[in-house]
């Protein structure tokens, strides 16, 4: 089956580039509500199941423990962008288990946010492992090896404790076998596991629900989705799609984007879950998708779906701010 | 028609993202001697035919007239990453005409090269219209306003007499017509004309070859060539696609690379014009298919065009510097 062509650029009235597609709804029983294009071919989540793999964070105990903050169990879940307030609470959370940056195995990239990285290099400073936008997600882990009682050292390995039980959460959420003839090394070194859209999609419409889950994890899950949702600038950071879109469905969406064009969503009114990929891999479609596909679930002329629908319609500009294209879904996603 | 997938990357084993696009590699008669995909549907040529735009600087007797060098006419037709030898290479030409870079109307942004970038950041300094990716090709703009005396000011308009001179050499070399209902607006403000890719690639042909040119014409794209092919390193920068093939080419081959997934590409030798579009606009892609192309094209076992293979052939490797995937070339292009 070959995708759909779910988003256009345009520039000076053509259109200029085409992102293929596929997008699958599911709800808590696994029906699939809606489906555009193929969504049985495995798929890399990367970092768009986060709020998943903190499942054993805060079910095991260790949130509690640690007294994790709501923003803290936030960034447990985010792909940050190394803003100053990322940075703090990164730090604060290692700081509870008696750790700092030096145990993070996330390796080091610069901040994306452009101001953070710029505002490091005039201190003449490289980036460190809490710089990583994994580096959250990473102290998460920290802290549940530390509850554990187990040595942290190695827990980025698939045969690591902590590892494994992201690996038991992932299973039974999205229902798939997470083997090792799917499983591919992420950006940040912990193991990634290829499933088809439709199984990842039941993960978060089990996590927006609860529904079929025991009531430590159902419970759990609304925690995360509440840590979220309150706090989606520590989701993601300044502008961010993934932010800005959960700032406008205000609590009723929780989004999150992974690597090579890939967007999650947890609908809790609506009971669904949603998993997008753009063939290609380019984050500006899989923006546009979601959104496009988040704003024609809610109600019609609902002001957060409308606003969430505005973000997927983006205007592009040139270097002397000229209007001279956007990027828009096609028909094929109304 | 559905373009083919023509570049695939790939995590742990399985395909992660596909990239579609189309080839059109055209004689200087206007023969197809290969295509794949749509060779029909208007494509923005972008940065891709810099080349062709800095024609009208070396045959009207302005390169002479201001003893521009070939590092300066390969700057011309550059995509620069903004490195210190650029900007110098820029200023230089806007020295030789009494300018300086205040009468860039490119528009500012951060180098593209990431170096280069944070060099300034330490320095404190913000961006100057000279870091523009096409600052060398404003700069030629200027030189042939000065040499035509006419008003430089408003030179990236389409109705100034500078663009209407890169519009008569573009008609000229494609073949295509460059109506204003297929004018954009490029990223650096001048007017970018939606051709076919076998158009863009016949004006290759043409500049490759100088067959069916006036012999002004045809000196100019020789010496434009030679320029360029001398000089990779003004035409894109360190470690660029772009620069490495030209490099690996020993002047065999020109390539330019344009923003949204398009390169082009002439070949003396084979008397040949290439023009490749990567549907969805990824860079990464498009170099696959690029580096892939001219390799089939050049004698088997021809040690540059190997060479050239192997740069489209890219390894992906993670924060923690462990090989995750590739990104290689489909049997489409093989």
């Amino acid at each position: 089956m070959i995708n759909p062509v779910l988003v256009e650029v345009t520039r000076g009235g053509l259109v200029e580039s085409r992102h293929r597609g596929a997008v699958a709804i599911i709800d808590a029983d696994g029906a699939v509500v809606q489906s555009i294009g193929d969504i049985e071919r495995p798929v890399f989540p990367r970092s768009a199941i986060k709020a998943l793999q903190a499942l054993p964070l805060v079910e095991s105990g260790a949130a509690d423990k640690f007294s994790l903050s709501d923003r803290e169990i936030a960034l447990a879940c985010s792909s940050h962008a190394a803003e100053p307030g990322h940075i703090a609470t990164v730090n604060s959370m290692l700081a509870k288990i008696g750790l700092d940056y030096s145990a993070l195995e996330c390796g080091c990239h610069r901040p994306t946010n452009e101001k953070a990285s710029l505002a490091i290099a005039e201190q003449r400073q490289s980036p460190l492992a809490s710089h990583n936008n994994c580096s959250g997600k990473h102290a998460g882990f920290l802290c549940l090896a530390c509850y554990m009682g187990v040595d942290h050292a190695g827990y980025i390995r698939r045969d690591h404790a902590v590892q494994r039980e992201v690996h038991g959460a992932l299973e039974a959420m999205t229902g798939a076998a997470h083997g090792e003839d799917i499983c591919g090394t992420d950006g940040c070194s912990i193991p990634t596991y290829a499933v088809p859209l439709k199984s990842m999609a039941l993960g978060f419409a089990k996590f927006a629900t609860g529904i079929g889950l025991e009531p430590v994890r159902a419970k759990a899950s609304k925690r995360i989705f509440k840590a979220c949702v309150e706090n989606p600038w520590y989701v993601a950071g300044t502008d961010r799609a993934g932010t800005r879109i959960m700032e406008a469905g205000k609590g009723r969406v929780l989004v999150k984007t992974g690597a090579e064009g890939v967007y999650c969503a947890a609908i809790p009114e609506l009971g669904l879950g949603v998993a997008i990929k753009c063939d290609d891999g380019t984050t500006r479609a899989a923006e546009t998708i979601v959104a496009t596909v988040i704003a024609n679930l809610l109600p019609k002329s609902d002001a957060e779906g409308e606003a969430i629908r505005a973000i997927g319609h983006q205007t592009l500009k040139n270097r002397n701010n000229i209007n001279v294209g956007e990027v828009r879904a096609t028909n094929n996603l109304c």
